[in-house]
């Protein structure tokens, strides 16, 4: 049996595994990545990806193939019964994504497999490839104190199998993921064991991590069952292209379009099932041909005609479920499925899973290279688990109200059009992924949100267009916020034309320049001076007037660092920046934000002289030694 | 000897080469190039992008990569005199592309070699590779007009030396390509004869393909020597990053930004130098040092040093010439310098040999085909000659304008700022790229500009944002007018929601289902029915209410092809369409555009069920037989 060691061991290759294994990668950490599957998802399964994870995919630079691949949905269109009783007519169409502040307003909709292909493709340029197949055998974390305390420990072990000649049916007709283990065949196999720093489980809702380490799940299945397909359809139904929530007399039925002519079609099964030993849902008698027929009778009177078998289907039971812990000792994590399973009709299952790696990554690669303490890991349960169990009770309230018959004169007590809409409308800072705000703990300090009400302290930094200073270029924020696992310090520095505003931007330069400066305090010696934080600023000067020499060297690592808060050229956006983080342009504001693009704290600019950013940084980077 | 056929062969792999070999490869058209130098372009040359020339890339699918390589400029600087006689100051900054319509409101510098590398990745990957090193040895063009008139004959027959061991220097330092013919070390050959078709002479300004059938170039050199040095300066002049003129008692100065921390600079060589026996100036005594000595004493008070040698120079005269013709029997073509050389302060260069080939290679793939008549190959010279004519008197005021010296208390007859700027204003619709018009021709039919005053008849189509009807999702008109040889035909129907007007719809749509269609009549048989015309309708209904199943069948060819003018989910643009276009949405338009994208005819809808648009294409298109 061969052995080995690797900073991470990432055992799962799904959306959680590869966004993982691309962060990780491109920060230059060592990692593997393995999959049991011999190869990528080819068809069905997830593909809703939600407006904060297309902004996720832009700060890795990968959301341009991401817009030009998908489908993108702009509105949400209702259908509810007609007064005569003929089928269903439009009660309203209306934007699909209701976060102002979203920098896209739609959802995509892509192949999960296409999704899996551009971290592929990305992690490949990193040098990282997905180890196939091979399956772990067994996990043990080290129960020895001071090995776990150790920065250069590799305190977990796990045997893993190589497997030969392995087959597997990605998601078997009738059979969902979240529900059903796919069927894998192998034949030969050999051994190797791993020894790691931190293993990453990212191996679904049937976790084997999970399982092994004894971590369980609270919640429980329901009694909804649902069918799927995916097809191209021949209809006259206006609203075939967007996505639509059919309540009709004859069932629901949700329409998601995808790429091309594809349409999914989600119907719910009204029959009742028979339950089998192991307590399951015997689905045997659904057929996709059942599905087809329950998605034509919920659009009459428009037509629908299937000319082709639908390329993929399934039925399910929505489980929804939250796992109890995220992690064995910080030195195993669990992401993604293996976390929480939850219906597929929020929308939200890849985005939830992509966003926990994207949590977890930069944190990992802090405390690897000994920028950070370790404690700084407990973040990674403390802030997902909150934002899963959320999940979960959006997912029930949505799943109750749209499974219910919709209200007609025979059925006064059925769910009203202004409910349901209602729902997702009031919900829709949390389904767009744009309102979720983590917690108070030890890297993040709501004390100062007032300098910045408008940057909500724990929440993701919001997109605005600002103009560089040097060339006039106008620049999205968030794309100066990239996943680089670096600190962005943004400095709101007022007009620095102005006298009194200039002594203040002036001493935080000679500040930023002395001993004393947190940039020094915790850049480890040797490193480039720019490695852990990058600052930028954002004046107020008008762009005719400003001139990136005006910033002190000490603020102004770069000409192309220097920034102000002014309409472009083009006229098409900027000048808002101020207004809507609602910092006063007299005194300005110094903004932290974490490599993951949340906000984590905020200081006056007056702070960072007084050793403010250094006190905030104290309590959880590491000083570098002298 | 061996021999070949060939219906295009390209001589020339510069700028104007390969937008000809992309546009033809990706057409599907027959065709070779070929190029003299061992590899592509490695510094220095041209390397400035206007905005309709972004235009023209992004309808080639070639914007993003552009975007993502090149710097951009932003603002345009103007610097003159101080007062008290300190050197200069800031006189204004204005933006630097003042064309409203321009879709990109900057230009783009990049260098050379980059854009010449997208297109050359572009190619293969529609199987089309540079042939190099291999020149061309004769050309001639048969005599014999039965067989200059058939469309299957190949009367242009090339020799072509194919080179072994060649070694050539790129833009040898102090020579400018323009002026002096690189040299060229080769051993050893073989010869190959080729009969084409058509021929391109993209051979630059030496080109050997105008020189061997005897066109003639008009115009003169002229007396204005400019020195250039490619360089990464350290200086605390604000505007570096900036296109920036300035007008010194020292002597003028242009800065152009570029890529990375990359600065060029142009300075104009005041010393008179010798001329030689070919009435050629000797510019031996001009030293890259003295380059630089002259930009920093222009920029005085400002500090200018250069740590490093210049990564690359040239010194030159300016040529203003143009070619009495582009093409000998509609045969043999030449463009980009090959017709015109003129000063690169304008920026024009890269641009007019690009935007050369863009107007001749759908004509080609065209006339190849058997869709339309040869005739219209007769509009390349005549659109583009007048064009090229257009640039050099252009030119020539600039020149005289920077070439002058500043108005100063002691020079008072000097060129003053109002003057300079004004020219670069006045002419900003035209250095743009984008207020170009093609004048009346076989092609280009002005008779209902009436109808749509905002679409001038000639100029290219006019950027707006308009929503898909079936899924609200927002679209450039300019994204659905793509570079694939197709016609596109956009139906402004008004609102089919309204009875009158859906009357008027349907009858559109009847006409188009007719055998008496345009679309018919001139698609050949065998083809789709898409393949020589693309229908695209833009109604003004609200968005909220529009259904694509409004649209007739026989308008409607897809889902994807219905829109309507509004304001897009997001708000941030959209809903001007008809009234930027000057279309009544009571009556609607109906906008013929070239598949290079310009406007060339313009007829009501009535008119469609009238025949007028079998007319319009009748003139130059081939009837498809029975």
């Amino acid at each position: 049996m061969t052995s080995s060691h690797v900073d991470v061991l990432i055992i799962g290759a799904g959306p959680a595994g590869v966004m993982a294994g691309n962060a990780l990668a491109s920060a230059g950490v060592n990692v593997r990545i393995i999959d049991k599957r011999p190869a990528k998802v080819m068809a069905g399964q997830a593909d809703g990806i939600q407006p904060r994870t297309i902004e996720v995919f832009q700060s890795y630079g990968l959301a341009q193939s991401l817009l030009e691949r998908g489908n993108q949905m702009h509105s949400l269109a209702f259908y509810n019964p007609r007064k005569d009783g003929k089928g269903v007519e439009r009660t309203s169409r209306v934007p699909d994504i209701s976060a102002p502040s979203a920098r896209y307003r739609f959802e995509i909709t892509i192949h999960q497999g296409e999704i899996e292909s551009l971290f592929l493709d990305s992690m490949r340029t990193h040098g990282l490839e997905v180890e196939r197949p091979i399956m772990p055998e067994s996990i043990e974390v080290s129960n020895n104190e001071k090995e776990l305390a150790s920065k250069d420990s590799y305190p977990v072990k796990v045997v893993l199998k190589h497997l030969a000649d392995a087959t597997i049916d990605p998601t078997p007709n009738g059979a969902h993921t979240n529900d059903v283990e796919p069927a894998l065949q192998a034949s030969g196999s050999e051994l190797e064991t791993v020894y790691a720093k931190y293993v990453l489980g990212a191996d679904g809702a049937h976790s084997f991590v999970r399982n092994s380490l004894g971590i369980e799940l609270d919640g429980e299945h329901t009694d909804h069952v649902w069918g799927v397909v995916d097809c191209v359809p021949v209809t006259n139904f206006p609203d075939i292209r967007n996505r639509t929530a059919i309540h009709s007399d004859n069932g629901s039925c949700m329409i998601i379009p995808r790429e091309g002519d594809k349409v999914r079609l989600y119907v719910q099964i009204a029959e009742e099932l028979q339950v089998d030993e192991q307590g399951r849902k015997d689905r045997s008698l659904i057929t996709p041909e059942k599905v087809m027929e329950m998605a034509k009778r919920s659009m009459q009177p428009f037509d629908l005609e299937f000319p082709d078998p639908p390329e993929w289907w399934t039925c399910y039971v929505i489980g929804q479920r939250v796992a109890k812990s995220f992690s064995i000792k910080e030195r195993v994590f669990i992401a993604g499925d293996a976390c929480h399973t939850h219906s597929p009709k929020a929308g939200q299952g890849m985005n939830a899973s992509m966003n926990d790696s994207h949590n977890l990554s930069w944190k990992l690669a802090h405390v690897l290279r000994g920028w950070a303490s370790a404690e700084i890991l407990k973040t990674y349960e403390f802030e997902r688990q909150k934002y899963a169990r959320d999940l979960i009770n959006f997912d029930k309230r949505l799943a109750d109200l749209f499974s219910g018959k919709a209200v007609t004169p025979e059925n006064a007590g059925g769910v009203t059009h202004q409910e349901f809409q209602g729902l997702l409308q009031s919900m829709g800072g949390f389904t767009s992924g744009i309102g979720i705000q983590y917690g108070q703990s030890l890297i993040t300090d709501p004390t100062c949100q007032s300098l910045a009400p408008g940057l909500v302290i724990g929440q993701r930094f919001i997109p605005q267009v600002i103009i560089r200073v040097a060339d006039t270029r106008p620049y999205e924020i968030q794309d100066l916020l990239v996943s680089d696992t670096k600190w962005k310090i943004v400095f709101f520095v007022g007009d620095p034309k102005e006298e009194k505003q200039r002594a203040v931007v002036n001493a935080v330069g000679e500040h930023l320049l002395s001993t004393e400066s947190f940039t020094r305090r915790f850049t480890p010696k040797g490193l480039p001076k720019d490695a852990v934080f990058t600052l930028l600023t954002v004046s107020s000067t008008s762009k005719d007037d400003a001139d990136y020499t005006d910033i002190h060297p000490g603020l102004r690592t770069h000409w192309s660092k220097a920034f102000t808060d002014d309409i472009a050229i083009d006229e098409r956006a900027g000048g808002t920046a101020y207004s809507t983080y609602g910092i006063n342009p007299a005194s300005g504001a110094v903004v932290c934000c974490r490599p993951d693009g949340y906000v984590s704290f905020v200081c006056s600019m007056q702070d960072v002289t007084r050793g403010r950013l250094q006190e905030y940084f104290d309590t959880f980077m590491i000083r570098a030694s002298a």
